[in-house]
């Protein structure tokens, strides 16, 4: 039981925001580390028929609310940007090819992207503003902004997108633990539980 | 504060069945009662466009999955009926008429219907098996075939969805606590946690 848990998200995804503040420190408790997996779920959506939270009639303004007030139960100053949901492709290049050369560097780059969307509330769609968080971060600008349009780096994203398909993800949070998969912030607690007991 | 929790739900959601074995005992501990309101979710996803869970790639394996492990947490010998999602119309209708009459007795024969559905495994969409389940419950069989037939009982549950739509409902299990809605069988910890602190 050495294999990393994986930790699939979307950086547009509030909930996989919730969950990123978690996963390390839940997983630490047990002895275990995480390989964060960001993916697009734009295109999952498309193999699922799945839509966006916000563009279902009732669910949009339950979804409004339960983040509001989840982020008041986590007292995370939480806001939707503007623009949502919006397009995560530019973070999660830029997450592959740090993650390559230095995962927990890789970690503090999507911690910092998630909290540019979901706390200061700015757009982080475009590649100018993932340069700009990389850049607080102390990473070269030049080299970012080459791997943002690298193919090799592309290619990396669209595998990994697929990959998370073929392993059954179809949200955000989504979670394997030695192959069993919990979807979604509020399977948490159960997460936790399968760590303490080894299953049920 | 003294107004009925409402707890909606559809006698064909395997997670509505879950929520019903504890949200009684939930309220009680926080002095408070609970209206049952069941509702028909195709009507419902008529109005959202959200798909049963059971027809969408990937979630749908997962979703059985997550009913077959919450099942085992709650120890409770689960299984999906063969032809599902079934029409729960029947069995709706068959509460509401009892419903008025003796509040209880509804409850009592909602729980019957969900264990002859989920625990048996047996087909509950047909006329004649909700009376076969009214019978076991002492129910006057014939006055129950008459009511199902009954326009004004009709009317009632068309109502009732009609409202429960008004209201926000989008899903099974729903509950409002004081105009406070949580959607799912996972936000029930957030119940408890808002009866016991009175929100946040």
């Amino acid at each position: 039981m050495t294999e990393p848990i994986l930790f699939y998200f979307d950086f547009s995804s509030p909930y996989g925001f919730f969950a990123s503040r978690d996963i390390d420190a839940l997983a630490k408790r047990h002895g275990r580390i995480v390989t964060w997996k960001p993916i697009l779920l734009g295109a999952v959506f498309k193999h699922t028929g799945i839509k966006p939270l916000t563009t279902i009639p009732l669910k949009a303004d339950y979804t409004q609310r339960d983040l509001a007030r989840e982020a008041r139960r986590l007292d995370v100053d939480f806001r939707l940007p503007q623009a949502f949901p919006f397009a995560s492709i530019a973070a999660a290049r830029a997450f592959y090819w740090l993650w390559d050369q230095d995962p927990e560097k890789a970690k503090s780059l999507a911690q910092a992207l998630f909290e540019h969307a979901f706390i200061a509330g700015q757009d982080i769609s475009k590649p100018h503003a993932v340069l700009e968080v990389g850049r607080t971060l102390g990473l070269a600008t030049s080299d970012l902004e080459v791997a943002l349009s690298d193919p090799a780096v592309k290619d990396r994203l669209r595998q990994e997108v697929e990959a998370a398909i073929a392993a059954g993800v179809f949200g955000s949070p989504f979670v394997l633990v030695d192959g069993e998969p919990f979807w979604g912030y509020d399977r948490f607690p159960r997460i936790q539980a399968w760590l303490e007991t080894g299953g049920w």
